[in-house]
């Protein structure tokens, strides 16, 4: 009965999911909201709902008339407080906690009424998307939508408790910063007494966690929010939610064997799943067999290089082609024509954009039928198998291009097969580690080289004689944590030394003044005294939505943005008074469209 | 050992603070920063330092030439690692942990030199404020400064523990929100994607906690960061963070249990002090007896209305005042002519900006001695004395003039006393709730009734008649909980009632237009089943500095900002890039001073 002595307040002596057999005969007052009325034979039956449950209301002849004429008028999600007595029900439910009681109302009270809804607050709800966002505050009402939040509130006290066990210190960082032309666009807010200079909104605290090691914080985190002012996609919002860490004297296994244990615990607890320890996949490892550097482990139908195969054999498109690989669809073959044309059209789609798909088929007489018959006998099939290990009632399904575009579409593929095939179970829980990214990502608008995690992050000491010769080639010490196909969380080693530091600058193109401009007090810091660092950060929308089993972060967020970064519910961003853009010292500057 | 086990990684076996006699002749590595070094007798002494304390090592004879050599270059906040074995130390200290001990070194590495420190990084530093603040990351490293992040971080989790417990979900609500022209100026930020409009950061989720409610979330709670654009003064900063709490279902008292229950929890368990109950002032007594809605009930000296008895005696300086009043200092009757004068400048400031004070002194053979005896005899006085209680060798302070004007400055006057007298102990805590406030108070300036707390608070439904006579009468279901004279939290309870709300509105000078662009969503969630609540905000970083026994929030703050609102440290806010403000639809237009 603890919960119980949590939540009586003067309103209520009982919850609505509290009551039980064993509380007969008890006197109770209940507040919530009326989810349905029934009538019956002279009797009327009000469900009554809050956060906790869902308890049954019996309203009969020996009700006053005054609460039978309110009965009269009472609708769908009033607010209203009962007092009455605790009886068994006759006809039980046995769905809900609470099925086995019922309360005999003696007196009823309506606290608020309520218009209809322009929506069902059921956990099936007949509105759309977008008539829910507007009235997010009863989408909020629906179960589901109710337990997704308290799941992230569980999830967040869970990291807490664990970090703090570890010794973290839980640090807050600035939220007005300064804005830094590099990567993603910063929100940028002007200062009213700084005239014609903005704050920027942080794209993560990633400089000043590095200051807290610099400071000799050891170890220290943050649950914090971000932004980033990007072209909206699905599922991006403007301000998202990161676990921040930084460590210090540390190297990479040290973190990552931190993390796999916040990871797992928050698994234990939170879903009550034990998972295994967290395979290490080097990046290149994960681009060959999976397509992908957030590999779907959750089931196997590797990618295979079929180049030393199928060359040679005057398929032109193949020849010609800079690589030629595929996956092997278990139990396949038996796809029909149409299954295969409905396949062929979704590699060409622009997301996609193969050229075709050949397919072999591996028949349960042992033949093959593929789709390059005309230039491929059995025997070259055969080796074709051999190198997928396939066996009869297989099917192969083969792209060919350049590579690094076709690793791509045959990644994609893999997913899509591995969706229609049920492989991608949302119960199963797949994490791993992808580690040696590259430190350096070529661009071809710009003409130079991008940090591929961020320009803070060291390369191996072991490549460290490439970043002359081959810098495409230096691998760096970062990783990604990586749950089915799902990027959860990256990090890496930090640069400690200010040459090193000034080095990466240079060959990301920072020319001296920019570098010092931009992070110069980082840069000093390091003069004195930087101990080794290294930290990764967590995408906590997208780890609360993948224990969720949803596909967006979208539904974990109390009041999300839509793709046009609007809340449509307070209808914001809006236009702000003349004189207020005055005191910013701002003008207004539209185009002409 | 159970620090030992989580804090080890690959740069180290034990931190600085660990080691003791029990690990005599263990090898172990240790990591930190060298704190100071000493040269004895053709031994080095080292200072190690981490976040967990001070370990010494010893270079002697027997150390390699190789270290010896790095020794030499060796200087304050070098960031090393020490391989050795631990020994007894043959002169222990007493005052460290780890004082019995020291590290018989093998080897030493140097991870990072560092320049010379640009102030010393001790307890007691000899940097000043500014310069402090620019290495804000030096300064961190001071163990007084580290200690205040600490006693946040445990503060924080506990706040959460507590409230987790209690079934409060914790849930995120925007940043980037609506801006309102109502109370303090927002922060604005210009949105790309809607040209010509902006968001504005929260100066609280008043509403959004509001909307929770109304949404079924029941018990809700938050450690968020605020904003708010004014003009600095010594103790604000434009971002500060409250623990912001909203609970259905409830009424005023139900609210201040909970929230009395996580004070004492607080007290309890981070600093380990015992509070007794919480006393309910209302606002009424608390301006009568304190001069202050924040009154420092550490001691009493309470001032006292004296009217009845100095009026008609022919001192027109009290019969032509609103008010006479003062307090009693206890034992000062032997406060010198000087002492006094300092005390009658003081109240002179423009601070305070009284006209005058009066004093009458109690002396031991019960006779008095006063500043107007021309006008009141030794019976008149005594009637004074009477009103206090005052006693031989007591002192009475008496001040006079418009009311309102007049308790304010007796209750700073009764705060520099208790100053003075010491009755204002640091480790004294006395919390109270205040109680009763009113609902609007009076601007001259704009001619109208502001919200004294916000236009959401509910008025005492027994005064609600007053509203339309008088409005400035009419008490509010709101409340403060006061401790130390400091105002660590307030609330209210909330109006629930669209109808009630917008009569509200109207009365604060809202046009229906007004209000409805400003609080439309939340007036129209209104009228779809709202529950009654109340709710709280904690001001987080002043409670932190009240137990950090700090004057001013800034010290328990990472990086704070000065009182322009600038981070010298990353020297922010800056001018961004003529591009950045093109995108946004945006043109400087910069007052010619």
């Amino acid at each position: 009965m603890q919960t119980k002595k949590q939540i009586d307040t003067m309103y209520r002596t009982h919850t609505c999911g509290e009551l039980r057999l064993e509380h007969q005969g008890n006197e109770t007052t209940l507040a919530g909201w009326v989810q349905r009325k029934r009538e019956l034979g002279g009797m009327t039956f009000v469900d009554l709902r809050d956060r906790y449950g869902i308890t049954q209301l019996v309203f009969d002849e020996n009700s006053s008339s005054e609460d039978i004429e309110m009965l009269k008028a009472l609708g769908r999600e009033f607010v209203i407080q009962a007092k009455g007595t605790v009886r068994e029900r006759s006809s039980k439910n046995k769905n809900i906690p609470t099925g086995e009681i019922e309360i005999d109302v003696k007196k009823l009270k309506v606290l608020s009424p309520a218009d209809v809804p322009p929506f069902t607050i059921e956990d099936e709800s007949d509105g759309g998307d977008d008539i829910r966002m507007k009235y997010r505050y009863l989408d909020l009402r629906r179960n589901p939508v109710r337990e997704n939040m308290v799941l992230r509130s569980k999830m967040a006290h869970a990291v807490r408790s664990y970090l703090n066990e570890k010794e973290f210190i839980e640090t807050e960082t600035p939220v007005l910063i300064k804005s830094t032309p590099e990567g993603a666009r910063d929100f940028v807010v002007p200062s009213r007494m700084n005239a014609g200079e903005f704050y920027a909104l942080p794209q993560s605290p990633q400089v000043f966690k590095q200051l807290l090691m610099v400071a000799g914080f050891d170890r220290y985190y943050q649950i914090v929010k971000c932004f980033r002012d990007e072209d909206l996609r699905a599922d991006r919002q403007p301000e998202f939610t990161q676990i921040d860490c930084e460590m210090a004297f540390v190297e990479q296994n040290d973190v990552l064997d931190t993390f796999e244990g916040l990871t797992k615990y928050l698994f234990k607890t939170v879903k009550g799943v034990e998972v295994e320890d967290f395979p290490h996949m080097p990046y290149s490892e994960a681009m060959a067999n999976y397509g992908s550097d957030k590999p779907d482990t959750r089931f196997e139908m590797l990618i295979k290089d079929l180049n030393s195969v199928t060359k040679g054999k005057g398929f032109k498109v193949f020849d010609d082609a800079e690589f030629v690989g595929g996956i092997c669809a278990e139990g396949c073959a038996e796809y029909s024509r149409k299954q295969l044309d409905e396949l062929t059209n979704w590699v060409k789609r622009p997301q996609i954009e193969a050229k075709g798909l050949v397919y072999v088929k591996c028949n349960e007489d042992g033949s093959f039928k593929s789709s390059v018959d005309k230039f491929y006998s059995a025997e070259d099939l055969k080796e074709w198998v051999e190198v997928f290990g396939a066996k009869a009632g297989d099917l192969l399904l083969v792209l060919s291009g350049e590579k690094s575009h076709m690793l791509n579409a045959i990644g994609e593929l893999r997913l899509e097969m591995g969706n229609r095939l049920g492989l991608r179970d949302k119960n199963t829980f797949k994490p791993l580690w992808v580690v040696d990214f590259p430190l350096l990502e070529w661009d071809e608008e710009s003409k130079r080289f991008h940090a591929m995690h961020h320009p803070f992050t060291s390369p191996k000491s072991e490549d460290i004689d490439l970043i002359k010769t081959k810098p495409g080639e230096v691998r760096a010490n970062a990783y990604d944590l990586v749950i089915n196909g799902v990027e959860i969380g990256g990090g890496s080693v930090r640069i400690f030394d200010s040459e090193l530091q000034a080095k990466m600058f240079d060959l990301l193109g920072f020319t001296k003044e920019e570098a010092e401009a931009q992070f110069g007090f980082l840069m000093s810091a390091f003069k004195y005294g930087a101990p080794p660092h290294a930290g990764i950060a967590f995408g906590f929308d997208r780890l609360v939505s993948l224990f969720a089993g949803l596909d967006t972060i979208r539904d974990v967020i109390a009041f999300p943005k839509n793709n046009s970064g609007r809340d449509v519910m307070i209808d914001s961003p809006s236009p702000v008074a003349e004189a207020q853009l005055e005191e910013l010292n701002l003008k207004l500057d539209m185009k002409e469209e």
